[in-house]
């Protein structure tokens, strides 16, 4: 059974800050291997490469065949389902005119001085994209991924998906080709995270690396942060609904273990007003597991990181959901435009009884690379901002300078940088 | 003497690539120092607080001298210099101004088939500031690390800074407040960062670490990264100036300067297609050296990491300038603007031979916190949007959801993920 709290009970504060601190992921110790892979990959290149892919994925590969071509994205394309491909390409569409609206202007600007000022976004040269491989290989999340790079106007995308004993996912193939990645390489592990970041002879450099992986990549990525940039380390997922009588349990349900089903380590929360809501969702919940092909996982995430918080109305709500600070947060409740509004900390809001989180992950079109484990409080989503990066302008003239170079000199003194000083002094006569 | 380097030599490439890969500073291994400084901070709080900063700063604290009181900060303003706090003020208004328009628009439409999508920035909640003490406490950096939070509408700005012997710099807390810092405290080294990331009980937590610090800073903000955010770990400092034979030698040499005195690993670099500039700047580097406060340290800067580079003509600065990926950028040259326009990478660009960087480093308006070692390739400078969030919206109703439901249950059910596809199925009554 789920954790139950009530804000009506003494010990709330205290039940409620142990359910925050719950710690739902255990961090494999792993730095060690990584270390050892990464310098091999940095001296050997390809060859180690092609080593460790056959020691880990059992596949031969040669510098030839590290790249997945051209023909067999096409074959992989040509097998895929059709109805799951136009599936696909409506949520490659949808996501795609979503981010274009995120697309940042330029600015400059003239201020009263005559300084020009301003600053300009520029896309990153080239992304690495990993793609798990196996069951966690998420043709959806390929398009989350790779679409905001490509709006942002990346001009290399590069993915590397891991092949074990060959096999590759058709569908992520396909949503490479749908999202405009470039190059595809069969590797996986620290050991290509390591080849994107510091390039072989096969795999040219990139300047960022983004994407999920086990604790081997997410190690990798740690280590290489500084020559490349990365995106967040992903944690375990997790679903927050606050709901009010008006909502349907077994929706709310269905949403709880559409959350759970994806790991042991995920989290399922309700908040409501409603108590009678919060028993009948819990009966729900354990109806629908029944028939539910990864009952073992998403039972399991239930019972051990599940919780059904009532509250005495859902004004309560607010600062409970801004300290869980929820990856997902749905809303199902009368006034749920006027709570949204009212919550600072949340990767994303579905609003409405009609808006499943489900919708969010394939085809509402934002992105569902979101904040997990409370990091809403201070990180965004995945965005087209995360794809670019903003260079400052500033011009002077003689003018300006006669005008701000007092003041510059004078701070420069008071830090003790003389030469600092100089470098204005000497442009206005006074050096 | 600094490197020459120069396109029209065989070994250029090779000689190129042994710049960029310059190992320029030293990474000092204090994790596990600073791991027990965490575990310590995080068991018994303001005591552990209290006793480090006694062993470390040499200063005696009790719960209720940790912080700054207001009088302190006024009596503090009462005894900096008029003109520097003019200055300082000056500085305020202009990075003011500058990052009010950064600040970004929410977004928030509804498509062809009335789905309700968008996003909504807010700002974090509580944000920590690290200030250095000692010679590296820059007022500058105050004011360029507070003022886009308060632009951002961060609530709750925390600032920390070791007093060591009990001394602080009176500019910093003149800068704090002219910034809006809303709470200082008197500690600093890991211990602060520490305090800040978990609370104590006089520092409530804070959600985002910003700011410069040593060797256990940077470890120790490695370390909390996750439980908060942290904005990029500083490396050193570099310069990149680019001139054609319309520059003035003595004006560059100073800017190079300025940036060497800064640390023995920051590094001053000139690329120019005219040898005779080239000459000029090394001889004028050597003349201005002489009279120069922090000659030791320029000095060292110049000498083991400075570079002149000559081009054939200035269209080769491109790539090279892309590649070397300058915090700091000056172009001195005709075409200036031209330049600018076809360089990707840079954290900031300086215009023309009137806007010396020290311009930027105070009064231009713009960020001088901007990504050194590279790392510009990937990351931007500071600004107002490290300081805020981004929460993604989305409101089906049940027509939306007819027509986006069969593409989410297609991609659910491909992904293997059951719950996924019911938890839209049940609301089309397919369920």
């Amino acid at each position: 059974m789920p954790l139950r709290l009530s804000t009506r009970t003494n010990d709330f504060a205290a039940r409620f800050a142990e359910l925050l601190a719950m710690k739902r992921e255990v961090s494999e110790e792993v730095s060690q291997t990584v270390k050892a892979i990464g310098a091999e990959v940095i001296a050997r290149g390809d060859d180690a490469v092609i080593e460790l892919t056959a020691r880990f994925d059992k596949l031969t590969l040669t510098p030839a065949t590290m790249r997945v071509s051209a023909d067999e994205i096409a074959q992989a394309i040509a097998a895929c389902d059709a109805r799951t491909l136009e599936a696909l390409k409506l949520a490659a569409e949808r996501i795609h005119s979503y981010h274009l609206r995120q697309r940042p202007r330029d600015d400059r600007f003239t201020d009263a001085l005559g300084v020009e000022l301003g600053y300009r976004w520029t896309a990153i040269e080239a992304v690495g994209l990993y793609v798990p491989g196996g069951t966690a290989a998420y043709p959806s999340s390929v398009l989350m991924n790779a679409i905001p790079a490509k709006v942002a106007g990346c001009p290399r995308i590069v993915m590397v998906v891991p092949a074990p004993g060959g096999v590759l996912n058709p569908l992520v193939l396909a949503a490479a080709d749908l999202a405009g990645v470039d190059e595809v390489y069969r590797i996986g592990g620290a050991q290509a995270v390591f080849a994107l970041a510091h390039g072989t002879a096969t795999i040219k450099p990139v300047a960022k690396i983004m994407g999920p992986g086990n604790a081997f990549v997410a190690a990798a990525k740690r280590q290489v942060f500084g020559t490349v940039g990365i995106d967040m380390i992903a944690g375990p997922s997790e679903v927050l609904v606050i709901a009010d009588k008006t909502a349907n349990p077994d929706w709310i349900a269905a949403d709880l273990l559409a959350q759970a089903e994806h790991d042991t380590a995920a989290q399922s929360l309700l908040i409501t007003d409603d108590p009678t809501l919060g028993d009948a969702v819990v009966a729900a919940v354990e109806r629908q597991l029944v028939t539910l092909p990864r009952a073992d996982i998403a039972g399991t995430s239930w019972r051990d990181y599940g919780a059904v918080i009532e509250v005495a109305n859902l004004d309560e709500a607010v600062p409970l959901a801004d300290r869980i600070a929820a990856e997902h947060l749905e809303i199902i409740a009368e006034d749920a435009e006027g709570l949204a509004a009212r919550i600072r900390n949340a990767g994303a809001i579905f609003l409405g009884g009609h808006t499943p989180e489900a919708i969010g992950d394939y085809v509402g079109g934002s992105n569902h690379v979101l904040p997990t484990a409370r990091s809403a409080r201070f990180s965004s989503g995945l965005g087209v901002l995360d794809f670019m990066k903003r260079t400052s302008l500033l011009k002077c003239g003689p003018e300006q300078l006669r005008a701000l170079g007092p003041a510059a000199i004078a701070l420069g003194e008071a830090e003790g940088l003389d030469a600092h000083a100089r470098s204005v002094a000497i442009r206005m006569n006074l050096g």
